[in-house]
C-alpha cells in the first residue's frame, strides 16, 4: 500500500485538461486514482462523494471551473462571464449545502472580475487618463453582442489572461489550504510528545483537504519527525468516516493505527492509552463552542473525566464571529436509512422505527483544552482569544 | 407485527417434548418461533445465539436438560446421574463462558440429588430409623450396575419422581426470573412519570430474559399503565443489539421507539428529550461500580453532565460481593472482525488495521443514580446499600 502522503487528494493535471482525485467511494478497499475531464464527470465526483471534505470540494470546484473555461471561445467579456456563471451554477448544484463549494466558485469569479478591471486600468490611463476603477472596464476593447470578435487580438489576449489567472487562482486556493494545514500541524505538534497515544473522531484528515488535513496534520508531522505515536480512530457512525477514511490514511502512512467503535473511547481513555485528542470542526462559535461530527462532544466529556486534553483543529475560516454560541448553530438531521440499512447486508433495525440522526453536535468551550489554528493554539477565554486572532489576521492582509 | 409480550422468549412445550424459542438470529427482519427437540438442536440454538442473554440461556439449559432426561431408561440412580452429567456437559459446552448456563445446569443436578436424598429419607426412618442425610441414599433400592432393574417398581417410581422434579425445577428457574424482572419493573416504574423520555443501551430486554427483561421492565409496565413514554435505543456497536433487538421488542409492543447511534446520546440529552436512563448490567461490584455493555459509561458521563438520572437494573444475582470495585472486573477483548466486517456488505476498514474491541466497560458508582433490584432501588453509598440487601435476601430464605 502506498502512503496517502504520496498522493494529493485533488490535483490539477493541466497538460491533460484533467482533475485527478482519489476515488473515496472505493476506500478503504481500493485506492483508485481517477482523472475527471468533463463537467459531468466533475459534477458526479462531488455529488457521489468521490471527493469530499470542505477544503477538497472547494479546490475541486475551483479547478473544475478553470478546466471548463480553459478552452472558452467566448467572443466578449460579457459572453465569457455569462459562460463562467453558467458553468459555476452547474458545479454548485452538485452539493448546494457545501459552503466551500460556493465559496470557491465565487472567489474564482471575483478574481476574474478583479483581473479584468486591473487589465482595463493598466490600459485606461494611457487612453483616457481616468483613474482605475469599475468604470475602467468601459475602455477595454468593445465587443458588441453577436459581433464576430474572434479576430479581435485585444480580446483574445484578455481572454487568455483571464484563463491564465483562473489557473493561478485555483492553484492558490489549493496552496493556501496546504499552508493552513501545515501551520495547524506545526502548532499541534507542540502539544505532542514522543510515545503519545492520540485519539481522533471522524475524518479531518488529508482526504478532506489537499495535504496533511487538520486534526491529522500534527500526527503526520509527529510521524515525519520520528515520534513513535499510536493513533486511535473512532469509526464514527453512521457514515463510518473514521473506519473507512481516517484509519485508511493514517495506516497507509505507516502510523501505528487502531480502530475502535465510538462507544469505546471512554474505556480506552480510562486505560491510560490516550495522552491527547485532536478532532476537526465544522464551525466554531465566537465563544469557542465547536460544532463537529456527531459524537465529538461525548469524546470531550470522557476526556474531561479522565484529565486528557481535548483539542479542536480549526482553520480560522471555520470560526464564525456571527455565531455567538453553540446554541446558535443549527444542526442538520439526516435520513434514517444511514442508521438502519446503509452499508449493511440487510436492514439492521425493525421496519417503521423512528430514527434520531443528527449530523453534528456541539462541544461546550469549557471542555476544549485548546483550538489549534494556523495562527497558533487559542486558549480560554476563547471569546478574547478569537477576537485577537481576527485582529492579527486582518492586519496581515 | 405481534407484540413481544404475546410471546415468551423461552417456553417448555411438554406435550411435544420441545423447547420453543424466538429465533433471535432472524431478528429484526423475521419473527420466527421455532421448536427444538433434540440435544443437538438445543446445543446449536445456544451456540448460534438463536437464544441469548444470561437468564434466557439459563432457562433454556435447564429445560433442555429436563427434555433430554425425560425419557431416560437409566436402570439405577448412578446410571441416571451418569447420563444426566453427560447431557449436562454436552449442553454446557455450547457456550462455556456463559455463567448462567453452567449455573442452571448445576442447579438442576443439585435438585435431583437433593430430591433423591429426600425420597430416601422419607423411606429410611421406617426401614432403619436412621436420621435423614446423605447416607440415607444407601437405603434406597439396590441397583447394581449391569443388573436388569427395569422390573424394579421402586426405582422406576423414583426415576419418574426425579424427572417430575426436573420439570418443576426448570419451570421454577423460569418463574423466578419472571418474578425478579417483574419486581425490578415495579420498582423502576416508581422512577418514571407519564410523558417521560427514556434512554437505554444494548439489550437488557425481554429477549434476554423470559418476560419483561430488566432495563425494559419499567418501560413495559409504564406502557401497560397507559403512560405515554418515548424510548430511545442506542444501536450498540459492534453487535447492534440495540438496533436489532431492543428497538424490535419495544416497537413490537407498541411503545414509541426511536433508534440512535451510540455517539448521539449526548446530543439527545442536551436537547431535553431524556428524563431518565435505564440500562442492564453484567456485574455489579460490592461498591456499586457496574460493568455493562461497552459504551454504558459514556452514556452515564453524558447523563451526569446534563443532570439526568442514570439507573442500572440489576437482579441481585448479578451483584458480586467478592468483587470489591470495578477495577477488579476483567474485561473481555473480542475479535476485530466484529468491528471491521461483520454485518457489512464489504469490509469497512483497511486490511491490517489494529482494533480495540472490549465487550464491556465499567461505570463508576458516583455516576449511578440508583441500582434497581428486585428488593428495591439501592442508593449511594452503595457498599452499605448492597450489604443491607444481601442481609434481607439471606433472611428471606
Amino acid at each position: 500500500m502506498k502512503s496517502i502522503l504520496d498522493y494529493e487528494t485533488v490535483a490539477l493535471i493541466d497538460e491533460d485538461d484533467a482533475l485527478e482525485i482519489i476515488d473515496q467511494t472505493q476506500l478503504p478497499g481500493r485506492t483508485e486514482i481517477i482523472r475527471l475531464h468533463t463537467g459531468k464527470e466533475i459534477w458526479d465526483a462531488i455529488y457521489l462523494l468521490q471527493v469530499r471534505g470542505a477544503p477538497a470540494i472547494g479546490v475541486s470546484a475551483g479547478m473544475g471551473l478553470y478546466l471548463l473555461m480553459k478552452h472558452s471561445n467566448a467572443g466578449s467579456y460579457e459572453e465569457f462571464m455569462c459562460e463562467l456563471q453558467e458553468k459555476s451554477d452547474y458545479l454548485n448544484s452538485s452539493r448546494p449545502t457545501a459552503v466551500n463549494l460556493s465559496w470557491a466558485l465565487k472567489r474564482m469569479k471575483a478574481h476574474v472580475e478583479d483581473t479584468y478591471i486591473k487589465l482595463a486600468a493598466q490600459k485606461a490611463p494611457s487612453e483616457s487618463g481616468d483613474a482605475p476603477g469599475k468604470d475602467a472596464s468601459a475602455s477595454l476593447p468593445e465587443t458588441a453582442p453577436g459581433k464576430d470578435t474572434s479576430s479581435s487580438p485585444s480580446w483574445t489576449e484578455t481572454r487568455s489572461a483571464l484563463i491564465k489567472e483562473m489557473h493561478d487562482e485555483c492553484e492558490r486556493i489549493k496552496q493556501e489550504d496546504i499552508d493552513v494545514c501545515r501551520r495547524i500541524g506545526e502548532y499541534g505538534l507542540t502539544l505532542i510528545e514522543d510515545g503519545y497515544g492520540l485519539l481522533t473522531h471522524c475524518n479531518a484528515g488529508q482526504l478532506c483537504a489537499c495535504k496533511y488535513g487538520t486534526a491529522t496534520a500534527p500526527m503526520y508531522l509527529a510521524h515525519e519527525k520520528g515520534y513513535k505515536i499510536k493513533v486511535y480512530c473512532d469509526e464514527t457512525r453512521p457514515l463510518l468516516q473514521g473506519a473507512r477514511l481516517t484509519a485508511y490514511e493514517l495506516h497507509s502512512a505507516g502510523i501505528d493505527t487502531t480502530l475502535l467503535c465510538d462507544n469505546m473511547s471512554a474505556s480506552l481513555m480510562k486505560s491510560g492509552a490516550i495522552n491527547a485528542i485532536f478532532t476537526g470542526c465544522d464551525r466554531v462559535a465566537a465563544n469557542g463552542d465547536a460544532a463537529n461530527k456527531i459524537g465529538t462532544s461525548m469524546v470531550a466529556l470522557a476526556a474531561k473525566r479522565y484529565g486528557i486534553p481535548f483539542y479542536i483543529c480549526a482553520p480560522t475560516s471555520t470560526i464564525d464571529l456571527n455565531t455567538p454560541t453553540g446554541d446558535d448553530i443549527k444542526i442538520e438531521q439526516r435520513k434514517p436509512e444511514e442508521v438502519t440499512e446503509m452499508w449493511y447486508k440487510e436492514r439492521m433495525a425493525p421496519e417503521g422505527i423512528n430514527v434520531y440522526n443528527p449530523a453534528f453536535d456541539v462541544t461546550d468551550n469549557e471542555l476544549i483544552a485548546g483550538i489549534v489554528t494556523e495562527y497558533g493554539v487559542l486558549k480560554a477565554p476563547y471569546d478574547e482569544a478569537i477576537r485577537r486572532v481576527f485582529v492579527e489576521k486582518e492586519a496581515e492582509r
